[in-house]
Order: structure tokens, then C-alpha cells, then sequence
């Protein structure tokens, strides 16, 4: 595998997997305070798109970090929405 | 442009100015109680790995975008640690 490749991979996983500790925070503490409601919209929304782009230009590791990433955000919106 | 690079630049824009609102909210409101520091330090080093990334192939999409979501998500992190 080339370099560049490994870089990618490390970074999607990296910043897809990053909202999971929010999620686990906000769900213990059962409270959103200071989470921005405006950016998990914004967020969510572009991810949503990141995930139609994979499915358009059929594209696997785009479709699989996007799905991922847009359940983890949306989650955090939700307990956003509810918790606050 | 061909619809899908017009969806990927939608979504880019998105995901990229969408924590602008996270960082003038805890700006004003001086307390980021709520928001995971483990979050942001596994998507700063995520997204600084997108723009290592976005180097080696010199793709300038990549580059504007990842640099730029690197200096917001990079600010929301410091108030993080400097507010809480």
C-alpha cells in the first residue's frame, strides 16, 4: 500500500471515530451544555452530502467513514435536542 | 461541473465552516463544559492528517479544506482546555 493510502486511511478513521467519546460523554452526563446546536446541523448536513457523494461516484471507504461518522453526529444532535 | 463535484464542494464547505458556530459560542459564553477534549484531540490530529494527506497528493481542495476545519476545530480545542 502506498504511503498516501495509509495517511487517508489513518486520518478517516481518526476523524471518524472522534465523536464517538462525545457521544459517550453526553450520554453519561445526560446533558449538552456548550455543545452547539448549529454546528451539528451544519455538520450532520455535510456529511449527509459526503455520503451521497460516495454513493454517486461509488466510492466504499467515502460511503462506509460518512455512514459512520453521520450516525455518530447525529447522535450527538439528538442527545443535543433532548438533553437540553 | 459535472453534479457530483458539485455536491462534494457543498458538502466540503459544510463540514468545514460548521464549527465556526462552536467556537463564537464557547467564545461568548467563556465554558465549554459539555464538550469532549478526547473528541477534539482525535479530530485535530485526524483532520492535520487529512492535510498531510491533501499534500502529498497536492490536491488543493483538500489542502483549503482541511486547513481550514484544522484552525476552527484547533480554536474550540484551546477554549477547551484554557475555559473548562
Amino acid at each position: 500500500m502506498v504511503i498516501e493510502t495509509i495517511i487517508g486511511l489513518v486520518a478517516a478513521t481518526l476523524t471518524t471515530i472522534s465523536f464517538l467519546p462525545q457521544v459517550i460523554k453526553t450520554w453519561k452526563e445526560k446533558s449538552a451544555k456548550g455543545i452547539s446546536q448549529f454546528m451539528y446541523i451544519l455538520f450532520c448536513s455535510g456529511v449527509l452530502l459526503w455520503l451521497v457523494y460516495g454513493l454517486v461516484i461509488f466510492d466504499l471507504p467515502v460511503i462506509v467513514a460518512n455512514a459512520v461518522t453521520l450516525i455518530l453526529a447525529s447522535t450527538v444532535l439528538y442527545f443535543r435536542i433532548v438533553y437540553h
